[in-house]
Order: structure tokens, then sequence, then C-alpha cells
């Protein structure tokens, strides 16, 4: 998507220079636009571990480059094959808790096995890590092309007046490596001409939205406007919002959708004024298992420091400052589950269906 | 309430010099408990305008003493009369959307009018101010003796384990004199022995939650834990909120409350879960006149800065940070609508009622 005029992705590796990825570090985000270059699978593991990176298939992209990265730079005083096993843990073990950091990093040991020579491997850890991401980019694409319709109707019915877009936390292109899945309708809808505006959650505690998703809809010039998590529901009800698009870090097979905490309450405001509610999500964060809602599945309780403390810019730096008193407990639950009964659709890059388990499996019928 | 161990309320009279208001100054809370002292009227525009002060019921207070500060304060060169009457609009003119500012000056106007010396005007005023503040104390009281059995009864289902409730935003002693409204109720048990825990929206943009219910509870010994505001609605799914308390800054006749912004996303996460919702006001906050509903109700839309800015501290001092892009475009509706259907009741210092037209004006047939 455009950042400062250019088309910019949240990873690319250099055109020149064959040992050199460049990511974007998210960290400094809206304040600066930091660029950093990754060369080892040590600088690597410190991007995802420190959240350089962040969002599920941008860490999996970045890990899968990360063991390119170690093949670039097999050391003289260990065999290669204990090499690569080494760093294939390492990096897993950046986020244990990011289910595809482990996959993409399985991918790219698959797909070098059989080849016998260093430079072998190198060449198909490459092609393999550029593989999952052109097909992360694609996921992201077919997402918006068939959530597309969803705004160009509601567009039509409203004659071209601006349609009033709401989401949650950062499901963008900074979280993916293009396009986003949220954000990918959007973007494709403002791209061809289709008069948007959206809603932004800010997000707390971490403020993805008010830091990520309103700095790379601005930078792609998609009109939109920042509002607190407590003014959803009034937008709502004042009829100022047309469609609420959020993205799933985990969909149960019943269309139970896992997602940042307070997606649930927005959720039951659509309802209360029959807004229509869609998770956008690539089909990979769909579990095929048996769990399914909010009794089922385990929410991960985060650093307590995260709602303590925030960041911020004072006098041109970035500084963190305590906003609660010393001593208060603190709960910080991560997720949400928004019950099926409450989602109007999922948009996956196969198409969309209604968040049951029938209609899910009709659409994706090789998981039965 | 208790602070520090002893018993504090947000403004008093000096024991000792007629002449002194205290008040705490709440811009500091919950970093540091600055007492200020109030000698003239100039002082107490000053600390309501610049919200040292803050809380309808308090605003009040504060100005009707700060019309006694006034009398204590006569200048030679100024008829007196002409002087007071102008000292009255001049405290009005502090917070001019804030209604029961102009009621409480016009109280003390109406209880002084009709006495000839300026030393018994200041007597009447002084007693007026007194009598205000301990209406707004009883009110509380009479509030929190209401909703006790609430609590109470749910106590007593559960056996004595802690009844979990949840409040939004501050209504509590520090926006009233005493006691608070939503707050009373749940010091009123706690004080008797029943076990209470309290969840607290941090109540965003303004942090309300985190930086004044949150210290208020903790001084004086309630168990309590603050959260986003965006957690709330998962605590419900878990089952692990049995009551929800809010306060309400205008009721409409027809039982819908309007309170700061996000109370009615709670209230829908109240009503899927099969929590009470309740909110505790003073009558003197019910509209009797024929507004009601989210859309006849103007919502206040309210600085942006408090949106993109907030404090804390650094290194031990208050600093205010840029939290989101310098540009980005913001709305901040201050507060919204629960339509009655999802009120359980109004605790009111009259007694409990439900949220309808029929039952508010049987509790208050005088009002009819």
């Amino acid at each position: 998507m455009i950042v400062e005029g250019k088309q910019l992705q949240s990873i690319w590796l250099d055109d020149e220079d064959k040992g050199l990825v460049r990511i974007i570090d998210q960290r400094y985000l809206p304040f600066q636009l930091v660029t950093e270059e990754l060369r080892t699978p040590e600088e690597t593991y410190r991007a995802i571990q420190e959240m350089h990176v962040r969002g599920a298939p941008l860490i999996g992209v970045t890990a899968a480059l990360g063991m390119y990265l170690a093949l670039m730079n097999i050391p003289y005083d260990i065999i290669p094959n204990t090499y690569i096993r080494q760093t294939a843990n390492y990096l897993k073990s950046a986020r244990p808790t990011a289910v595809n950091l482990g996959y993409a990093v399985d991918l790219v040991q698959d797909a070098i096995s059989s080849a016998r020579s260093i430079k072998e491997k190198t060449t198909k850890a490459l092609e393999e890590a550029k593989k999952l991401m052109n097909s992360e980019t694609e996921n992201c694409r077919n997402i918006g092309l068939n959530g597309l319709p969803l705004i160009r109707q509601i567009s039509e019915a409203k004659k071209g007046e601006p349609v009033n877009i709401l989401t949650h936390c950062n499901a963008g292109w900074l979280a993916c490596v293009d396009y986003g899945t949220a954000t990918a309708p959007i973007y494709m809808a403002h791209d061809q001409g289709i008069k948007v505006h959206v809603w932004i959650d800010e997000t707390r505690p971490r403020n993805q939205g008010a830091k990520l998703t309103a700095w790379e809809l601005a930078q792609h010039g998609v009109p939109c406007t920042l509002i607190t998590d407590n003014a959803g529901g009034h937008l709502m009800q004042q009829g100022m919002v047309d469609i609420v698009l959020v993205g799933s870090d985990r969909t149960s097979i019943s269309g139970d959708v896992t997602n940042k905490i307070g997606t649930y309450l927005k959720a039951l405001a659509a309802k209360d004024n029959k807004v229509p509610f869609y998770a956008a999500l690539p089909s990979s964060s769909i579990d095929w298992g048996s769990a399914r809602g909010s009794k089922d599945i385990v929410i991960e309780e985060r650093d307590k420091n995260e709602v303590r403390y925030t960041e911020g810019l004072h006098n041109g730096k970035i500084k963190k400052i305590l906003i609660t008193g010393e001593n208060i407990p603190v709960s910080n639950p991560g997720f949400d589950v928004t019950p099926s009964g409450l989602v109007t659709g999922l948009i996956t890059e196969r198409g969309i269906c209604k968040a049951s388990e029938k209609d899910i499996k009709h659409l994706f019928p090789e998981k039965t």
C-alpha cells in the first residue's frame, strides 16, 4: 500500500543485496517511519521477539526469511545441518505462542531437507520464503476482492455517499505483508473510487488502532477518524456506521470469532443496531478442531504493564508514562470470543460464508 | 470515605477559619493527594473551570460555597448587590453546560435575597451552601442504603463469595461530596463486611475509572481490579461479573440513561449475559421533560485532544504525551444513551424503580 507517496510492504527483499531483508520497525509508528535491515537470524529473532514486526502472517514470513538468512550465513565451525536445526528452534522460540511462526519455519525446513548442497538449500529456502510471502499477499488480495462487493452494495444503496466502516485493532497490511485482512476490502474500494470513511477504535491497551491502523489508512489516503473504544456503540445508534469489518486471530469451525479484546462489544452493538458485522480472515486461521465458543477457548492474560503504562511523544521523543496508580491490581485479557450468532459472515480468500460449521465446511470441503 | 486511613470528603469547610473552603485538587490523582485552599470566588471559579473539582453534585456545592466566599470578601468600591449579582454570573460561567452549577448558585441567591445586611446574607449563604452539601451527601447515603440489598442478595446467593461488580467512569465520592452514587452501595456493603470486588473500566479518554475510581476504592480498602474498557464483555461471558452499577448524568422520564461514553456497550453485554444492570442517580438528574432515547438527546462532542494526549507519571513528574499521529482526525463524543430496555433498574435516593415512565412517576408522584 502507499506510504509517503510510494508503494511499501511490511517486509521485502532488497533488490540488489541478496543477503538483505528489510522491515518496517513498527515500534516507532505512527511517530517515525523507521526501516530496519535484517542480515542474520539473530537480527530476525530480535525483530520478532521485540515486536518490531507483529501480526501472525508477518511473523511467519519474517521467520521464513530468517531461515534463508541463516543459510546465507553458515558459520565455518559447525556442521551446517546442526546449525540449521538449531537456528530453526531458536527462531521458533522468539514468540512461542505464535502458531504460524513454527509453521513457517517448518515449511522452510521441509523444503530444504532433500537438497544436498548448502547452495541448493539456500536457493530452496529463498524460494519457499518467497512462496509464503506471495501466498500471504495473495490471500489478503483475495479477501479484498471477496469483501469488496459488500462495500460496493452499500455505496450503491447510499447513492455514492461515503460508506462508514468501523474497525477494531490492526488487521491491516502492517500485520500481513500487503493489503491486510479487514482493511483489504477497504483499500480496494478506495482504490476503485468508492467513497469510504473508516471509524478506527484506538484499541486499548496497546493502541494498535490509533498507532497502526490510523497511520496506514491515512498514508494510503483513506478518509478515517480515530475514536476511543467506548464510542462505537453510540455511533451505531446514530446511524453513523454502515458495516463493521474486523480481523480474526482464530475462528472456530462453529463460526465463533476470537479477536482482539473488545471485538465482542462492537458485535453486540452492531446486532442491536442492525449493522452488518463481518470478520475477514485467511482460512489458515480457522481452527478445524473441536474448540468453540467463549467457554472452550482459553484467553491469554497479557502483561499488566500494557494497561499501566502507555507510550507517546513528549517534546519530540517517545516516552513511556505510568497512567494508573502504582499499586492498583490490573487484569488484561488479550482477546475475546464473538459468538457466531453475532457474526453476519466470514470473508475468506475463497469467498464469503455464514459463520456456521455447515457453511464454513461448504466453502472448504477438503477440510472435512 | 477513607483516604490514607482518615475520613475525607471531596470538599469541606475549615473548622476554625470561617473564610476557608478546602477541596481535593483532583487533577493530581492518583499520583498525588493535593488539597487546595479556596478563599475567593476567583479561586473557586478557577477550581471549577480547570477541573480541580468535577462531577455534577460537587461542582454545584463548590459554586454555592463560592457564593459564600464572595460575601465574605465584599470589596469596598462596589455596591454589594451588584457585586453579588456579578459574582453569581461569573461563577455560573465557569462551566456553562453543567446544569446544577447554575441551580446551586440560584439557590444561594434566592436564600439571601430577603436578608437585609451583608452579615445576614453571609450567614444565609453559608446555611444554604451547607444545606446543599448535606443534601447531596444524604442523597448519596440513601442511594447506598437502597442499593445495598441488591449486593446483599447476590452475596447470600453466592454463600459469601465476593460479589463481582463492574463500574464505568467515576460515579464515586470524588464526583459528589461523600459516598458517591454508583459506589455508595459498594462502600456500604464493604463497610458491613459483605465481600465485594469491583472491576473498574479505565474509561477512556479521560481515564476517570483508572485515575479516580480505582484510587478512591483502593484507599477505602475495597478490593478492585482495573481493566480496559474493552475487557468487560469478556468478563461477563466468563461469569465473572454479578452486577453492573453505573452513574447517570441524565435520565429521561422514559428510563433512558445518558452516561459516560461506553456505558451502552456494557449494558448490551450485561443483557447478553443476563447480568443485572443498574444506574444509581439522585432524582435531581432525572429530566422530567419530553426528551428520551438516543435520537432525542444531543451528545456533547468534546475536545479532540482528550483522545490525542494522555497524562501520567514519568520519572516522578506528571507529563502529557501525544499518543496518536499528529494529524489524524478524531471524534470524541462524551456520552451515550443506554435505552431503558437494557436497564434492570434505577437506584435513587427514594428507592429502586424500573426504568420506565410509569415506575419513575410512581416513585416520584409529586413530579407528575
